[in-house]
């Protein structure tokens, strides 16, 4: 395995890819992996895009990865869909849709889906993430399917968010409520070549003008994905958004407040792991009889299961 | 402590309210009065009340007590306020109103506020209707305040759910979105003096049709709750589901799924409570400033403090 981190940091792209598989499912080499690389992560930017399934979100990668490569970056993207337990449809219709890069060797995507990892995908998430970071790109592109809790966890691993809507989308109770306004960094109004456009940017704009005062103004950038128009501006909106983190000093203090998000939802995430809460365990069995026949209330019967398994 | 169970469930109002206390905060000694207390749990029929603050949903639970002591039923009121941190403003002025019944010493009222429970109010629900359904009471009614998630997470510790809405509150994307739609057992039209029931009970009437197939088709009824308009079909409707669910066999299946429910959060709640002892501890402030510095990854980290601690 310490070949594989040497590896994958020398750009061995299949040292790289079998160590994220390693550090997705947490077994004890990859554990060890990402003890290994974690020192050398914190120089990527981590950049997060959401919006809802047929935003044109992975067009919108496809043109950012244009742009970054312009500028000598290097590029990883993971797609992350919380929805799924497999890698197909849409998703992997988008991951083909990114092969133009696929000859492009500062060019690497990945795909993650929910299948029973240590904690969960948002959890593997951030750990994939940082062997990312760590293997030495410069650019880390998170794409989240959807507008749920989960894409706004996993949303929160990024310096800077995008998100992305279109014309006619413009809801402004549904953006409130998916949690939206909160996380975006930058708004992108997508597909701008149809009906709608200025309203859905005025939305937006007065959405965000009730928000909490910000140092940074969100900014709204219109573009079409399909034909590129705008890219240039949503890649420039990003790049302010990255200069403005790090000369304020809230890149660090933001990433200061993630570690110790982190490091609580890996607590979090280890004493689950270690608790029967499967419908197959005895221990949980029992209990649950139990609370069923009033013979134990809940709460002791969680105390039981979790000394346990302690 | 043995004692305080024992007359609470002689009747001992002041014991009840002793124990409430302990239960509510979880100490040791709530702890094990709940445990003593559960197996006689499961007497009672848990009516939910939720709406939107000035609903009526207070005057309402007056008129409802009324109507159970006419039926010679023992009543326990538990108002929650998910919201506030204390128990005052509307909600000491409802309790207030509700002294009409404070020399009956058939019905008991108690407060609930959200002040750092463990796992929170939503788990300190349960356990104080626990406590209020074994120490006797025939009827514990929860009346929550809003109708945010918090409020529907508490309702569905009923067995009944009453939605109260009022004349021109009918926005049907609001009530669907609100989760209410989903929770509601029973609906009342309260203020039906007011203009516009009729458009407000069609409005429910028709969002409901819209939704799963059941056996139990949820009525709409419109009450005065001032005047005592409506009360006796309210009354009437909530006994009838009460029925519903007995001679359908649903009321012990959805208690079965309850109890699930319920052993999994307390599992959660009791994760939740031992990660937060962690954070003052001086290997989890160690382990910040590692994984902050990137000298250590939090997985790593959380393994070590949950190995040091464990």
């Amino acid at each position: 395995m310490d070949d594989l981190v040497g590896n994958a940091r020398a750009g061995n792209r299949r040292a790289l890819a079998r160590l994220i598989s390693h550090v997705e499912d947490a077994t004890p080499a990859g554990r060890q992996a990402l003890s290994d690389i974690y020192p050398a992560t914190g120089h990527a930017h981590i950049l997060g895009i959401t919006g809802a399934p047929g935003a044109g979100k992975s067009t919108l990668t496809d043109g950012l990865i244009a742009q970054a490569r312009g500028d000598g970056l290097e590029v990883a993207v993971l797609a992350v869909d919380p929805t799924s337990p497999f890698t197909g449809g849409a998703i992997l219709g988008d991951r083909v849709r990114m092969q133009s890069h696929i000859d492009d060797h500062g060019v690497y995507i990945r795909s993650l889906a929910s299948r029973g990892q240590l904690g969960g995908i948002s959890e593997a998430t951030p750990r994939v993430i940082a062997v990312l970071d760590g293997a030495g790109f410069d650019l880390v592109i998170v794409e989240t399917v959807g507008v749920g809790q989960a894409e706004v966890d996993i949303a929160a691993n990024a310096d800077t968010s995008v998100v992305v809507v279109n014309p006619g989308w413009g809801d402004s109770v549904q953006a409130a409520k998916a949690g939206l306004l909160e996380i975006g960094d930058v708004f992108v109004v997508n597909k701008a070549d149809r009906p709608n456009v200025a309203e859905a940017v005025n939305d937006l704009r007065q959405m965000l003008m009730l928000g909490a005062p910000s140092e940074w103004e969100v900014p709204v950038v219109e573009t079409v994905a399909l034909d590129g128009s705008g890219l240039d501006d949503l890649w420039k909106a990003i790049g302010d958004h990255r200069d403005h983190l790090t000369t304020t000093g809230r890149l660090s203090a933001e990433r200061n407040l993630r570690a110790e998000a982190r490091l609580r939802s890996a607590i979090r995430a280890e004493i689950e792991s270690q608790v029967a809460t499967h419908t197959d365990d005895p221990a949980y069995l029992l209990a649950l009889e139990a609370v069923r026949g009033r013979t134990m209330d809940p709460w002791s019967a969680a105390l039981q299961i979790l000394g346990a398994s302690g």
